[in-house]
């Protein structure tokens, strides 16, 4: 199963579908962990995901000024709780979020060699903040990988939204993948129009350069509450201003962010279709709240149903890449 | 005939369609002038418009420090151009663009009592850039205008892609209102997000005070070189990066332009007849190349082909505005 993963990454394919989850707190005792991975594992059987992507939560609290509108709560490691808890369950391979600008050489190397003898999956994530002391940068940390540890896929953060300021995110994205990045997930995507010029620049670029184009993950994450909405401008989500009006002001806050989510992926899918720029999905619940955990599966299904669709309805003009 | 523009506007109705010109340089001898309108009124007559739309070309050399990629040529006085060389021939009434920071406040005072035995159009226009002297602020103008002609409807410019960074353009379009300014046009409109963004602010705010929405005609106007691309940006169009990607590297960027175009003002149109914001559109040609004006009438023909269909689509989940 997890070779398929594998696979689509270095085919460069469209369609790669993820669902995206932040390990429990560590503060739980074991059977109150295994409950929750119970219930995900339900939840997730039958999705039909590629793999599950596991992040790794930082406090944060020195990239912004703002109160976080919830607690900061210590998780779980998050390859930990792939491995004892989900890994066999689920049967579908683990992309793990890692701190790689949260520690010294030595810790980062440990962790990249770790279980060399299967496929691992990894998104390095840099300093948070210009003002987070740094021991190790993005391209060291991605040639170590490349030198350590040849069964370790690693993959990169874009922000689409930072393009519409600076304009280069698509120059970052390619100096990520020259240092060995092999495939990208965003941030929770609502920004249609930046994410579009993201893309095209990186198409154009990659175009003229002859490069290859590495798979984009979207993320999607529903929200189902003001509160939601505001954790998510906290975690530096841009949210255009009609789409937050249209939230606050719906009658189902919850149900309305699920379709406005789709329709961005709906968008953005079709754009890259059409151009070969390899385009997938990852799904999450930034919040821990039932109904937006169940929201966001239901938004998994949807999504798995819109890409086939448009699949198939622009399969005949689709370009061809190998 | 002018009836109906008239009526369309006080009744703040969505689909009001008109096409913009620029008048010809003033240093033509009457004959040439003569054989330019003569083709603009062949062009437009059984177009189904509800009005032109006159510019008051002004040098704005002070709005920027660029270099203006097609040279500034005094224009005739957009007033008499149409009066002289329109009005009979084409039969439709004009929305005459005046820079009221242009000019003291007996010369306006003039302007406005000019004809008062027939309805006019205007779209009151204010400073290009803090830098230019101004005698006359824009609600000073719009008071001038209800006091000393009741028969001059006046409407006022809307720049969405202001809303983007300062967020308050739908303060500004509300202040407007109150003065007196009955409708808004727009600059040539490709930014679907900050449009759209605008355009919920102004419908929210409206609802929450319950103050009346005027019609709001966005702007299209195609683009068929690089150059007109080069102009455009150089007027403060603001075209997002993947738009301009794909006029610059299509193989008919007039094509294309006219497509994205549409699609613009699909997207907008459905956002406003759902929510009951009467949006209308004006199309215009900012290039005085033959093909680029041809393309900007077929674009206003299939403007009002897409605003009957989806007018038709949604007619039955429209709100009822009076």
């Amino acid at each position: 199963m997890s070779s398929t993963l594998k696979d689509k990454l270095l085919r460069k394919e469209s369609g790669i579908l993820t669902y995206g989850m932040t390990p429990p707190k560590s503060s739980h005792p074991p059977e109150k962990i295994r409950e929750i991975a119970d219930k995900q594992i339900e939840r997730l059987r039958g999705a039909g995901i590629d793999g599950l992507v596991l992040y790794d939560v930082q406090d944060e609290a020195e990239r912004t000024d703002e109160n976080r509108p919830f607690p900061f709560l210590k998780a779980l490691d998050p390859t930990e709780y792939y491995e004892q808890y989900l890994k066999q369950e689920l049967g579908v391979p683990a992309i793990v979020y890692h701190c790689v600008a949260c520690e010294g050489p030595d810790k980062l190397a440990s962790w990249i060699l770790r279980g060399r003898d299967e496929q691992r999956y990894s998104v390095f994530v840099g300093a948070s903040s210009s003002r987070q002391q740094v021991q190790i940068r993005l391209p060291e940390a991605y040639r170590m990988s490349g030198i350590l540890n040849e069964r370790l896929l690693p993959g990169g953060v874009v922000i689409p939204e930072r393009h519409r300021s600076k304009g280069d995110e698509h120059e970052r994205a390619r100096a990520k993948q020259e240092a060995g990045c092999g495939f990208f997930v965003s941030q929770a995507t609502f920004d249609v129009e930046a994410s579009k010029s993201f893309l095209s620049d990186y198409y154009y670029s990659s175009r003229e350069s002859g490069a290859e184009m590495a798979p984009i993950l979207f993320n999607l994450a529903p929200c189902g509450s003001a509160k939601t909405l505001e954790f998510m401008k906290w975690l530096g989500i841009s949210i255009p201003k009609w789409l937050e009006n249209e939230l606050i002001h719906s009658v189902d806050i919850l149900d309305k962010s699920v379709q406005l989510s789709r329709q961005v992926f709906r968008e953005l899918y079709r754009f890259g279709l059409e151009k070969g720029i390899p385009i997938g999905c990852s799904v999450e619940s930034v919040s821990t709240r039932k109904v937006e955990i169940e929201a966001s599966i239901q938004l998994l299904r949807d999504i798995r149903e819109d890409m086939s669709r448009i699949g198939a309805e622009l399969a005949p003009s689709i370009p061809s890449h190998n």
